[in-house]
Parts: C-alpha cells; sequence; structure tokens
C-alpha cells in the first residue's frame, strides 16, 4: 500500500520511501536493492538519505510503467524487513 | 568546478552529479560515498540512477553549509576517477 505512481518529468513511475534508523542501515538497503536491479537487469533510481531511502521503478523503453515494475516493486518490499530484522540483531 | 551551490527547501547544498558507463560501477560509487559519509559521521544525500549518481553534501545542524562540506566534497570527488579506473580494469 505504501507505494504511490508519480509523475517526474512526465514519466509514470511507482514510488515508495522506507524508513532506516540510521544511514549505515539506509544505505545497506540501496546496496541489496541494487544487487537485486542488476540481477533482474531492470534498474531503479535509489535516493539515499540518512535514515530513508526512496525507490521509483519503471520501464526506461516506454517511458512508463509495465507489470515488471509492480514485480520488481514487490520485491524490493521484501528486501526491506529481513534487513530492519537483521541490522537490529547484529 | 563540477560542484555547484543549489537551494533545496531553503537549505544551501553543494550539488555534484558524477556520470558512469552503467548502474553496477554508479551503485559502486555510492557505496563507497556511503562508507566515507559513515567514517566522517556527516552524511549527504545520495542519488543512483543507471549512469549517473548525483551527491549533495550540507551541513543537518546548521541548515546549510560549513567549511566541512566543501572538504567533503573534495573527499569525494577523490574517490572518483580511482573507482572508473579499477572498475575498467576488472
Amino acid at each position: 500500500p505504501e507505494w504511490k505512481i508519480v509523475e517526474k518529468n512526465g514519466v509514470e513511475m511507482l514510488e515508495r520511501k522506507y524508513e532506516f534508523p540510521d544511514f549505515a542501515s539506509a544505505l545497506m538497503f540501496t546496496e541489496r536493492v541494487g544487487k537485486l536491479a542488476e540481477n533482474e537487469k531492470h534498474h531503479p533510481s535509489i535516493l539515499t538519505e540518512w535514515g530513508k531511502v526512496t525507490v521509483w521503478w519503471w520501464t526506461h523503453k516506454i517511458n512508463g510503467l509495465h507489470r515488471n515494475d509492480f514485480i520488481m516493486a514487490a520485491k524490493t518490499d521484501s528486501l526491506y524487513q529481513p534487513l530492519l530484522k537483521d541490522y537490529i540483531e547484529s
């Protein structure tokens, strides 16, 4: 439910902001999302800040949203809770 | 020379955009800038995209620019050329 469709420079994208307790855990999430992107050959924009990460998914080739973007959004969500758990326990 | 002073939400920041040949090298740069930030306990915003990374430095405590931001900007630059060299040779 936290994903929303936004328009940036005339292109529709999926956007979600994730919260973290500090910069290090935000950076770790960015790294994991980036690795996922490389594995899937589908690349988001990722804004890493102190305590938060914003992710945008869209399909460059069609300059908009495709079914695959929604799948990538769900996969991004699946990286979030485990990371927080690992991080708090470490 | 590529750093410029910009205003975001009423706060002056240093901004520079770095270019890369692909997503993986951009992500690698983000990770290195993030590690630098953690070491220095001074945290930028970092936007990672396919082929580019944008970095913003400012001092949260004063909501603006401090001498240390300019030092961090120079240190960020010093991570850029070596990364491109490592990456192309690997």
